[in-house]
């Protein structure tokens, strides 16, 4: 039986899951691979912590280029995270004709391109199915069960910490600032949680998924990327009054010929499977042209969630080791000279439902003014609501919007915060597949 | 670039799926596999009838055989069904050194694991993930995704036509024999149901999942299996009130020495996500020991979604055969010399929670002699409900019982039916994830 030896860069979290499965399975893994999957080396800074089980003292090192330049090492586990020494040691593996696999969202969304393509020159495949959606297969579906499709679109909650926080606020209408502090002490949110929240973690996903969908090249910045601070639950529960739910939404969506790409706080219909999702589950629905409408869920983090799916990389990688098909199967799911350029659709060039809710007087004329700046903006409303009534208070209007251009609905509510019954600035949230009320 | 030739074996619904992917997307799967896969030959009874696109009458043959025999064809599509020619052909496919693609889980279910052993000693790879769960990539989560996890169960909704008539009584309250008409009319169930509402369609996909999950040659006989024809609203009804949906379920899970293996109405949770599956579409929530719940939904049947499974079968292969990688894959997950025979636990010794509902009269007495029976024979009850009140006539009596052996509720039930104060045969429904009231 072939033996391939493995070496893991970084025992952290995710690295201590992998170990862990190397060491506790290998028999199954055998049993599946029909290869002898042996860990040789692992390298963090911090070789004596305890782990949690047993591990040969004699496989740490504190030098990660020793397992790099490892001649018996068939394949580099990158599990450091950051862009900065973790890509200079996935270049020196793929350099070392070492195959590579990493769970490195950030990296790859900002540098993949670069990455792949030094991985096709020399013959290296380069595993990432641990960078999306922890041990959901997202990355194999879109490149392989999908090979047949057009992606019309993907939608998914692809963050735990937002969808942790999200679901709390709609459960006990509390603020968004207690259900932060609640998830950062229940571990779920970081100390500093800018990147969750602020949807960066999201956008990086976005972007991969968005280079195997459609096989094009997307930088980072041309996503648009909204957080979720701003949400209140008086927002959840008016979505809730209309048949929503709010999540947080990466959205990428084929367009004549560009491709929307954006994440942002979005109302889904309650019935809608993505609605169902909570804590910090995370789930994609994948739309296919011949599948029609797929969804993944499961554990998008987490140890043993991510460890699977580096674990699923590396018997992809053994196998291919094992019958000389290394570069079987393209990076990007499109072999490289297919791979194209197609732009991104501003987000001002977006069209969509909007829900909008002011803050405005109650008095007579109030809402035919606002309107009357809308109509002249050429959006149309599906529905108006004015909840509770409080003469020459201000008292909160919803309104909900026929397909209108993004850029028509900015200028028509920047124009309405200026009039002085308007107080505050109004709240837009943008409706997937809305339900036509 | 590589030319793979085709051909495909019956022009019914799904081979006219394939044919159309085939013909329409040639580009689209040159640029992701890198392969020109063309179609060489169909063989249908039929080769006049208009399948509603252009299909080049050349292509046409009413002798599979030719097809099968036909020295420059690569790969064989059987979408033929059935177990008698579809079996034959596919032996001398497999003898003519071609490689084989299959949606037919009637045949897979019953002589999988011959097929699969004859393929792998001519060297030959069998696709098959269009044989369970259509477009949902089942298979290939199984097998590739879930490498490193031992699997602890696998729960899914894998029949269309049953879950469509039993969200109709659902949504509806109907009784089933208006339900099932509905969906014959509309195309969501055959002149002749039995296959689907008997539960029968739903254990071969199961055998075939068992089989990936465990490794193990399993006995379709050994399936436990109930259909959906006895199931009432009334029974819908109570479900709901204790906050249950009650779907046609495949389960499998792995306990002690033996495995569970069983397809029946199954009241689950509202709030699971299985609950939430309407209509046609299914679902599969596959549990790994290091993934926790995973869930794949889609469109489990119809012409497009289950072509587009095929396709993926063809793609993979297509990447063996030009990398001469053809048998990289084990077709069962396991390596041939790791199937095991793992015993099927036999359902008396199943250890369930169930909801079980009489037609008991309404009189002093009566519930204390039918939990006395219940308890005589080891059973404890997690609550009860009687639900109306008819002086000295019947009523019905619902009762959730703890975790019990399924044959003690079976020879208690036997003896209650016999009391005279009970009308009729009680309802028996084994529930997964107990709400726990």
């Amino acid at each position: 039986m072939k033996t391939i030896h493995i070496g893991v860069l970084g025992c952290g979290t995710v690295g201590t899951g992998v170990v862990r499965m190397l060491l506790e399975r290998r028999d199954l893994i055998r049993r599946r691979v029909g290869a002898d999957l042996v860990l040789k080396a692992i390298a963090d800074i911090d070789v004596d912590r305890d782990r949690g089980f047993p591990i040969d003292r004699a496989l740490f090192t504190k030098d990660a280029r020793q397992v790099v330049l490892d001649p018996q090492i068939d394949i580099v586990v990158e599990t450091i995270g950051g862009t900065t020494i973790a890509k200079d040691l996935i270049l020196m593996a793929i350099q070392n004709g070492k195959q590579v696999v990493t769970a490195n969202k950030a990296l790859l969304a900002g540098e993949g391109i670069q990455l792949f393509a030094k991985a096709w020159e020399n013959g290296i495949d380069l595993g990432f199915e641990a960078s999306v959606g922890g041990c959901m297969p997202v990355i194999k579906t879109l490149r392989e069960s999908l090979v047949g499709n057009a992606v019309v679109s993907v939608r998914g909650i692809l963050n735990g910490t937002c969808n942790t926080i999200l679901s709390k606020i709609t459960d006990e209408r509390c603020s968004f600032e207690e259900a932060l502090r609640e998830a950062q002490a229940r571990g779920f949110a970081e100390a500093d949680p800018t990147l969750d929240i602020e949807g960066i973690d999201t956008a990086h996903k976005l972007a991969i998924i968005i280079a195997l969908a459609y096989g094009t090249d997307v930088r980072l910045d041309d996503i648009y990327v909204e957080g979720i601070s701003r949400i209140t639950p008086m927002d959840i529960e008016f979505a809730e009054q209309f048949g929503y739910r709010i999540k947080l939404l990466a959205i990428c969506k084929r367009v004549d010929q560009a491709i929307e790409a954006r994440v942002h706080p979005t109302m889904i219909p309650a019935n809608n499977m993505l609605s169902n999702v909570n804590g910090p589950l995370n789930a994609v629905t994948i739309t296919g042209d011949a599948t029609g409408d797929t969804l993944l869920y499961g554990y998008g983090a987490g140890m043993m969630p991510t460890a699977s799916a580096v674990l699923s990389d590396l018997a992809d990688i053994a196998r291919n080791l094992m019958t000389g098909a290394v570069g079987r199967m393209p990076t990007l799911a499109f072999q490289p000279d297919a791979i194209q350029t197609i732009p991104i659709l501003p987000i001002d060039e977006l069209v969509s439902h909007y829900y909008i809710r002011f803050f405005a007087i109650d008095r007579p004329g109030v809402l035919s003014k606002i309107s009357g700046i809308l109509g002249n903006h050429g959006i149309s409303l599906e529905s108006v609501h004015q909840k509770g009534r409080k003469s020459n208070a201000s008292v909160p209007l919803v309104m909900f919007t026929h397909l209108a251009k993004e850029r028509d609905v900015r200028v028509a509510l920047t124009e309405i915060e200026r009039l002085d019954v308007v107080c505050g600035h109004p709240t837009l949230i943008r409706i997937e597949e809305p339900n036509g009320h």
